[in-house]
């Protein structure tokens, strides 16, 4: 080949240059239409020499879309860079016909769609994991618009799951020394017990009876996965105030029995469904453990988001619990003593019989809290009345809040038996209240 | 469901415990069954609450495994983990008959064999990454001995490139300040020009004149990946033995021009076919421009691996060129001055032909450190004689060596028609040495 | 020396440790007289061998000393860890009869009071330093009421001078990034424009357009010693609101053309007198001429606290000046414009001549900030009136506020005519309004 | 004062710079001569505002002297930077007249000589700490040549004492993971059992029985002030080979009993006569203690370097002893085992007889080791025949070792003892030996 070929064509290139610099600035159509069609060059880098570069450019194109451009470009990557189905249908036809011949493993290679290797591509560059998590969490909002968009979320889905593996995080504690930029994120993360500013912050971490653990992930450093929230006690709390409460009393930690994980809350609206709190909790376990060998008892101070939800979608209780559910509907807060000595006894039958009976048409337990603690192995420990006093608390359950015990010996055989036989492992104090309701 | 039955469960399923236990400490034999059954409980939680020490032990029990436990302990992965095939050819037979029902996409979700589910589970536990890079070590080579096995590892190929992806790796420089843990895996680790203890690699981090940079992962923080050792000088260099020589002037860093890279090396076996090789250049490239704002030039000093292996499988060569190698393939070191001048010509040209010429079937340079450099967007740019007379330079290729370019003006041009048409980006020096050939 | 000799000497030994014990423990007067006979013995170990406990010890006790205890142990230390008065008088008649022989260096060492010495071995205890800092606090509160103390904190002030030499410093950029514990310490130190809360605090570090440099001695990691707030800005500014406004619009740090310091506080009482303010400054100028290389003004916005203290301490003033001074003595805010045009050319020449011939007996400014600044070497540069309409701006000074200028082509100059000569380095436009005063 | 005469002024200044500018750029001798004006410019500043510049330029300087100069140098500082004699007499014979109007620590404070308000400057730029540390090795030297000038070596000594006070230190554990820069300083530094390279280094910081600690100060951040090597063990040993040896069984530390202590270095020759070796060990104790809390045996292996010497100084020993002095003397290795049995027990007495015995004049132990274990409060505990076949330990002891015990309940008490009245605390089984001698 001639050095005049060469020569042209490198001008032939520039001129391709030129025209994607011309598309690119032209009008929000085209943008989107450039958008897609960069990842398509994207994806076709054999060598991904240029891959880098590119993917920071894609990742700073979308930053600009609004949510009409959005919307439009996750149905053009859902549109274009779907399976190869011819490519599919003739290599399943053959391994139909000849199982032996083909390994039925290369279907599977065969049927990735190229989103998939498009989002590993986008991840090249330095902040890229960081833009994809944002770019997840447009995409769950354009899904409610777009229902078939939940097979392209499968993709993002799939490799978070891969990335954002137990392996790959850091838990850390959350301390007065961790740096504002954290701390604030903290503050606004919070999605239980709101923390209302810095000063209540200094509460919950700086005290020599708080804790509070976060997991990191080493590609989106400044900002917490999911955290949870521990207070240091000499016995199992009934109520959150008296946790939460400014003016209590601080207990030196070496003479604490108990640790109460009295608040967890995801921070990453991108990585919804990725679970990390079975781990976060198993972890800081182990982690107190080690500081404090004399902690005896770890427990939670859960709240039961589900319960007056569960009754409102109800045509009916049984009498009795109908009847205690009409007296208390009008209650907007404590009622006065004669009416809990009345209707006490009435109160904790109704919110066992929620707690080991209502059920999702699956099996799950209805309660989305008592779920996720027993799916992780622990025990529906006490139920606690008027624990919560919060608006939010009554507004969910009459300010009823639960304790979970995370008991160690128990805890795995208490997850098998509760993932293959839905069996809710439970004390004997509770069993007896559900036994009466 | 009583309290006893619950009882009766706890001691059944602590019986089980024991029994596992019993077969673990039982003879080699009955530890593959057991990994394997393990590996089977492992995938089988549901809420992945026990998984955290379950793969722990597992990769724990993998360590203990000979050779040939291994090699069964591979065979029953791939054996019992693959493919769900009863659902995988019900899906594609309903997809074949209604494709616009059945997305494509569901067909990859089904194909997926549960060996990646398992590698993925496996690397829950803090070191797991490590260890399944380990792992991937061996089941290399056990493929040599069981071919199939090589579909076990696109698995972890799979999940390897997702994991390593560049978005996660960090570049480091190496220097005397680094860790001896770091500095030792170096010293073990160079594969192109060896170190022959800390004296020598003194001269190569801690000269001012010279730098080695290394991409880590968080997870295998101790481990360095790949790393690349760059020289600082005036000129482009026509030989290794003046970067390597212990007695040269060291250059003040501000003066250079040029950023020789002379040594690449991977450090881990258990990551090979994950390439990192051309994001460590370009981004050792943007480092040192940051740094030192005047270099100017990017080349390399590689070696031609490939070269007289090339001939010896060649049945003939042109006339000229074959009586050039009947001269040559005697010597045994750098011959004298008469040789030299009688021949110097024709050896260019050979080098210049077999770098231009020789292909493997698919197209591709026969070379491989040719075919990594012209696949990063490099330029073939001088050829030198007589360049590295150490025995493995002799016995590769009579002490030839070449400089690639990197120019970032034309780099991502010359990756582009290097891809697609296979063209070679050549220096006009070099391209009238070929010509002449 | 028999055994026995040594078991009986044991014994004695530790009943003496026995009758400090008692004594420690006894009432009030006891402790005092504890601690100087602890101080004793920590001056009397040769070997130092067990100084490390006993420094630890003296330093606890003394922290639950109560203020008129503290007094008493402060007398105490001053009474009995003085010079040694017969051998120094001996010593200097010999040296005053034979200079020749000896030498007056020896005198220097034989006349260093022991306080010198005990304050030295307190620091020998991690914490040391930090703890000697607070005590030197309160002993600057006791000299008010026992001046003799004064000698004894010149042991102090000798000592501190010596170890929070500038060699030992190290400067720190404060940011959003800082650990919260330090943040609260900035917020609680701030002594010339408060800082109210967090929310506060984030303006003035974490915008991109200002900064807080602080200096830390490596022995009190956690406390800043002294700290500078600075403004990247377009001009020099002639007002503080335009600094610390909350909405005004941020200014990108590479087109900033200016830095300003508007704020310097001193943060730990104990080391009054160690002088750092002038090494920060300079610091912090060469530390942003390397970040910003585009930076060429570095000025002050600068309060004028002496200025009516001034007025008021003087009998009577020229009279144009002093006839502007009884219509401003009135005003309690910014009066109307009518006033302003009126008397505004007065006032400018007011705060000039102040600024100008306002001296100590001793020839020093009579203005602190003036004297620190000019000290510095740093040029009066303007006068702005109504700058700081805050009460305590206006209470000083009418609301005036000075620029001054560190111009680093003069500033070793000016230092030198201003600290041999009391020659103020003034802009042209000063020294007409000061002529026309 | 007009415009003009500051202008000429500012003239004249220049010119005097300019005047400086050229005497710098002399020969030598006016170099002296303008480092000596220079150190009286900086001492001249009363703001300290250009200090640092200053002492940069002086250390810089002094940097750049031959041997001859730096004599030159030290004489000029000596010379020139003393005490102010006049104001001193006058003060002394006021005090002498009127002792109670003058305080005797104002004699103090007057006789400071200027030279140490100096070497106080001189420390203030970045630095300057380590530059200190340098000159004063220097000086160290010339005092040899000019004893006058161990009175400078005073204001050294004086300010090093207040600078690397304990409180300032930090201890470091060297491990395998230590950067490389400071790995090499400490197998330069190593004193007593030289580290030959690397690899022997690798057994002395790696091994999980092997620890090794130094001292650091921050502002000398990458250089080791002093270190201890520790072998943990299971018995107290008795011969330093064991210890040394790289093919010995690595014990695991949770399993040791005993700490050894068998090698302790000073590193900056600058800082002789600062001592340190004290609170290393102590510190050392207790990280130890609180690493592996079943050690309960804290001992040294320690040579006995002043035996030979000691014996060779000595006209005439007693009877018994001379002989076997005698016997001893031809010998160049480790006799054969008649000699030994023949002379055990006489060898072992005269290593009694000598560490009980010989003394300085002052009442001291003659040998350096043993003065400084016993100064600590450690115990002499063991003596070792043949246990350290080096030529250096042959030459100085005929491999003679020694083991002292650091027994943390008496060690304050055998503290006391030895310092007020030199008594030796020695094991029951050393004393035996002893007295039979």
């Amino acid at each position: 080949m001639s050095r005049w070929t060469n020569i042209i064509e490198d001008l032939l290139s520039r001129v391709s240059d030129i025209g994607n610099t011309i598309l690119a600035n032209s009008d929000a159509d085209s943008i989107k239409l450039s958008l897609s069609e960069k990842c398509q060059a994207l994806l076709s880098n054999v060598g991904e020499a240029t891959g880098l570069a590119r993917s920071r450019e894609i990742l700073d194109d979308y930053k600009r879309l609004d949510k009409t451009e959005q919307l439009a470009f996750f149905q053009q990557i859902y549109a274009n860079f779907g399976v190869d189905e011819d490519l599919l249908r003739q290599t399943v036809n053959e391994w139909l016909k000849h199982p032996d011949k083909i390994e039925s493993r290369k279907i599977h290679t065969i049927s990735e769609p190229l989103s998939q290797e498009l989002i590993r591509r986008l991840n090249l560059s330095y902040g890229g994991t960081a833009a994809l998590v944002k770019m997840r969490e447009d995409l769950l909002e354009h899904i409610k618009t777009d229902l078939s968009l939940a097979a392209l979320d499968k993709d993002f889905q799939h490799l978070f799951t891969s990335w954002f593996n137990n392996g790959f995080l850091r838990l850390e504690r959350i301390s007065w020394s961790t740096p504002a930029t954290i701390l604030e994120k903290i503050i606004a993360y919070e999605a239980v017990h709101e923390i209302q500013g810095w000063d209540e912050l200094r509460l919950r971490v700086a005290a020599h009876d708080r804790r509070l653990y976060a997991f990191f992930h080493p590609s989106l450093s400044d900002e917490p996965l999911i955290f949870v929230e521990v207070a240091l006690t000499g016995d199992m709390p009934n109520n959150i105030s008296s946790i939460l409460s400014g003016d209590r009393q601080t207990l030196d930690p070496h003479l604490a029995s108990t640790a109460v994980f009295y608040s967890i809350s995801n921070c990453q609206t991108g990585l919804r469904g990725i679970s990390f709190g079975n781990f976060l909790i198993k972890q800081v376990v182990e982690e107190l453990k080690r500081e404090l060998p004399d902690l005896n008892r770890f427990v939670t101070m859960s709240p039961v988001p589900g319960l007056r939800r569960w009754i409102d979608s109800k045509p009916a209780l049984a009498t009795n619990l109908q009847s205690l559910v009409d007296k208390l509907t009008p209650l907007t807060k404590k009622p006065d003593d004669t009416f809990i000595e009345k209707n006490q006894q009435g109160l904790y039958q109704l919110a066992a019989h929620y707690l080991l009976e209502a059920k999702h048409h699956k099996g799950e337990p209805y309660d989305p809290v008592s779920k996720f603690h027993l799916g992780n192995g622990a025990r529906l420990e006490q139920i606690n009345l008027w624990a919560d006093e919060s608006k939010r608390g009554f507004t969910g359950s009459w300010g009823i809040m639960v304790n979970y015990e995370y008991d160690l010996s128990s805890i795995e055989i208490n997850h098998e038996h509760f993932v293959r036989e839905g069996i809710i492992s439970t004390s004997p104090s509770v069993k007896r209240l559900y036994k009466n309701s």
